[in-house]
């Protein structure tokens, strides 16, 4: 049932503003561009209305976070809600400063966000103000044993702000606080390559603005999508090889994924 | 007649100073490595002029444009105007905002600017205060159909400002308002890689500062040479392989251009 | 005798804090991973304490240096030194700005630095206030013929500042201003590739967290292990691939680099 939102991105080719980090901008534009959309970074408060104005969706993103981006995070949402375009925000790190954490309550409070995209320590945070921080890349962990547990916590989170929660680690939830897939697509060697979570982020964003009536829907088969290409990558790592040859094989593998592909290769169940 | 241009950068290895985004910085400096030059970026307004002082060239780039860098911007070039270093404009998503469309002309007016590289949105949008704008990657079409169209306005942007124009498309064009380079090099699938443009942009202030005399001739070589660097790197994809790929391919190619291959691959007439 | 240190990191995951440069950034983060240590990137001056006391070491980087980064460089460093996280220092052209060598000195004075890493230039700048600038990856040239007369310069850097230096170039030198170990692992053609000293540094600041009783021995051995990754990269060079092809392998050869493998190809003497 996720090839159709494949295919609206690669019809649409939604133009995806992103305020995000330096650390992996480059490989959410390409992934971006691989998918079938367009993507234009920009994070000044001078410009980001005027930007996110000729763009059909934001993807905002709290890595390399600088006091000075708040106004911009804020202004460029401001515009995507008026406009009606979906807004993804990535906490990224959120337990880890003062700033972020901040920050994400501030955008949740005074914006409408569409997609929160986290790992399950971020959202833990967002939803209890506790979690583990252990950097930006790892998280507590999301399994088949601590799944029951999770889930109704998720859902809450998903029920409280309106937004759909899509919480990556293990096994992938995404929710709107109803409904909830359970994705098994992936592999944890995804981990070890920087900013596969931003892109996703960016990824959502890009699915939800060609699909904006069917945000859970969309986001789960960005989720799925992204998990496939990662199972992809690393079919075809050849001996020697590592992170950095995954990191490029990932986009390679979103570069020529087909609908029929991601349809037959999605798996999830819902609950 | 393009081969000397590469063998002067080769030879000279002229240290280029890149004011330019976040997005794509890496693939300039690698770029510039590949094509046998420095690279360095620094874009703070208390240092610039001093970097700018002991480099060749100068590339400014208005991709992620901040307010802050505008003096940044002012004052490397001029700087680099005072030192008869050339200076390449890359005026990236001018049309999309009111910031970076003021940059453009205070740039344009306040230096003297040695070429001015951009998509044909852009270069439209300097020309005549219009141009569509979708994102930083694509462009109005510059294709054998518009072209007798687009080359006068083009002409014309050259003469008023005194710069070479260099524009990318379909087609390349580049003139300094007599001479016009029309050149076929080049691969559509170039545009799914982020940054392709302002590599380009690095590159060219590259070769126009290892022969500071042919800015024109310089700058077409410039063209010619990524464009070619993008034909060899799609022939040598393998199945599978996507965007990513190409991206790092292209980087290799130019790494291994010699100049006799730019002079047999070049593909280019005058008007 | 090196192995132990690439297991540390292993077994530990540092978590390693980066206040570094956009251009390398991406790449720093995935070496990092790829050592088997966890990357955060944060630079915001109101959140680098919190962040540097979640982390393991702290890394750095003056390239691209924002006036408004100084005070996080410093506020970052003073809760490493208060909480005993080792510091690495890469004073990227240091030379070139009267920013950058303010900065630096700045640091050496306020903070207690665990390691300086740097090409000669930088160190002869930081030793002697002088120094040539060729942009940030070119150096004075650090070879057999010049060996005997930096070593004494290096040694000094090293007893009056309290850090391991480590000089990055054709030979590498760490010393603590008594040992000195003379490595010659690596390949020329590091050099061409960007970031390839941001990314030694950010690997430092790994191996002397997991081994932070061993400063001088844990910097020589993340040493040995960046030069012998860039020596099995280049062995795998195909016919074509060029700097951004060994960029992608010399991380790839650091996540399959085994204890043995550094044990059996770290070339050293110590002076």
């Amino acid at each position: 049932m996720f090839a159709p939102y494949l295919e609206a991105v690669r019809t649409r080719a939604p133009l995806i503003h992103n305020i995000t980090n330096y650390v992996t901008a480059n490989d959410c534009a390409n992934l971006l561009l691989a998918c079938g959309a367009s993507p234009i970074m920009a994070d000044d408060p001078a410009e980001v209305s005027e930007v996110q104005a000729v763009c059909a969706g934001l993807h905002l993103n709290l890595g390399t976070l600088h006091t000075g981006t708040v106004p911009a995070l804020l202004a460029a949402g401001r515009t995507a809600n008026t406009l009606g375009h979906p807004v993804v925000l990535d906490p990224v790190g959120v337990g880890v400063s003062a700033l972020r954490g901040r920050t994400a309550r501030q955008l949740l409070e005074e914006l409408r966000i569409t997609v929160i995209r986290g790992n399950l320590s971020e959202i833990k945070t967002l939803a209890r103000g506790s979690g583990t921080a252990h950097g930006v890349d790892a998280a507590d962990a999301l399994t088949e044993a601590t799944l029951d547990t999770v889930l109704p916590l998720v859902k809450d989170l998903a029920r409280r702000t309106g937004a759909v929660v899509a919480v990556s680690g293990g096994i992938d939830l995404v929710t709107d606080g109803e409904t909830a897939y359970c994705i098994r697509n992936g592999c944890a060697m995804m981990r070890q390559v920087t900013g596969t979570g931003c892109q996703l982020s960016a990824l959502t964003a890009a699915f939800v603005a060609a699909s904006p009536d069917y945000p859970l829907e969309a986001a789960a088969a960005a989720v799925c999508a992204m998990g496939l290409c990662g199972e992809i990558a690393q079919s075809r790592l050849a001996p020697g090889e590592g992170n950095a040859a995954l990191r490029g094989r990932i986009i390679d593998a979103m570069y020529n994924l087909t609908p029929p592909q991601l349809e037959e290769g999605a798996r999830y169940e819902t609950r």
